[in-house]
């Protein structure tokens, strides 16, 4: 078991409802990590549809969700179908819902799709290995990060002209990441923004989407993020995550909203 | 009025529920596209709502939406916060869940977001002007598309390399594009994978998001549409669209499943 299996544990007490209980090890200051709350949603869903890998996971960040607290995971099997699995959830903490997640569900052991499938990848860009790189937890930014406890993450500072930030990210026990794993790590690096045009506030997410494309090996993950387009005080950051033999395993999008920091 | 306004009517019928007929004119082959079907369940979630614009849709295809055939939407509002509301729907039609929606509303006429806004943009790749690519219908796409009636999609051939697709899309009835036409028209256009590397089989999206970033001015609006990873028979599809002032206006992603041809 690994610190993120025990941290996300999940109970099923009937009806498609979970409940499970958020640490705070995961905090940005002191509200849990959203790829962090999310995950233990994940792990209800997976549960629940029966198909281990999350192939499409959709998260909407409603309120903060309290560490070290209860929560309730409400799931609803849409449609299962011959090789994917719909469902949505709701995690519920205090009467009051925090987050709702729709995902797609499969296993990505054989192929999903019957097609004939071209071979067509994007390849990871050539970074310094993360010793070279910066820890996350080196950087000024103005806030208290208890998720670099169960979370290291390196970025490459400097990476110069747009906001876009290259980096690695592993789980600080060592444990080997999974595909249920790679919707936290595209959730745990630094805002794009920041690393090229400083602080600019505080960015909370509106909704985020995670593809989930193929299992990754052990090793680090390297990760390539850009915001390429801010308007209405609002920017979409995108994601790619490669595992440690260069494959492409997961893509992010995410609506972030710009407020001034507290 | 324009036909898309007069296709996607919804009424309200009490508790946040509409019903809606969907139309056979905007069909691909015997189904009605994803783009439309999805666009009346839009219009109930934005009176729902009470904003106009919707900066995030996602959109998950469970079945074929009936042509020519009644349907309930059923929304809820999730959360209603100062700036923005959150709030899901299903399109129901014979008691068959056909698609649903998980959506972020608010009102682009003024900042959403109060922090610092950086000047940052994607700027639109240069093409030929409409009238110098390819009307989508007279590509062979091996099925018959009624939607081009409603719809004048114009594709860049031979954009070489990668399964990349360029063009221009806009109603065919004149009428100018508006923030929730986005959506549809990020789901208009053939698979980027069959620009360049030719038919692949049929590629039902499974799951697009669509985040519209500013409301369009009036005239063509021009996509850009990039395939960059096929995996496990499923593939990502990355859009934009620009208005005719040559603003970003809209992003899309979709997972879509490759199946073979029937």
């Amino acid at each position: 078991m690994s610190q993120l299996d025990d941290d996300t544990a999940v109970h099923p007490s009937g009806n498609g409802t979970y409940t499970t209980r958020l640490s705070s090890a995961w905090n940005i200051s002191t509200t849990p990590n959203g790829g962090y709350a999310m995950s233990s949603v994940l792990r209800a869903l997976v549960d629940v549809a029966g198909r281990p890998d999350p192939v499409s996971v959709t998260v909407h960040y409603l309120r903060p969700a309290t560490p070290d607290a209860d929560g309730t995971i409400t799931t609803r099997i849409v449609r299962s179908g011959r090789s994917a699995t719909y469902a949505t959830a709701t995690l519920v903490q205090d009467g009051t819902e925090r987050l709702m997640v729709a995902a797609v569900l499969a296993d990505l052991s054989a192929p999903v799709g019957t097609g004939p499938a071209p071979e067509l990848t994007l390849g990871a860009p050539a970074i310094p290995p993360p010793e070279a790189c910066t820890d996350r937890g080196d950087l000024d930014q103005g806030v208290e990060l208890p998720l670099l406890s169960r979370v290291d993450v390196r970025v490459r500072a400097g990476a110069g002209g747009h906001a876009t930030l290259d980096g690695w990210v592993r789980l600080r026990d060592g444990s080997a990441p999974r595909s249920t794993t790679l919707p936290l790590f595209a959730d745990a690096f630094p805002p794009a923004l920041h690393a090229t045009l400083g602080r600019v506030g505080w960015v909370p997410t509106l909704e985020l989407t995670v593809h989930v494309r193929r299992r990754p090996e052990p090793g680090w993950v390297q990760a390539h993020i850009t915001c390429d387009d801010v308007a209405s005080g609002m920017m979409i950051e995108t994601g790619t995550l490669w595992d440690s033999s260069g494959a492409l395993v997961a893509r992010s999008r995410q609506l972030g909203l710009l407020l001034a920091p507290p």
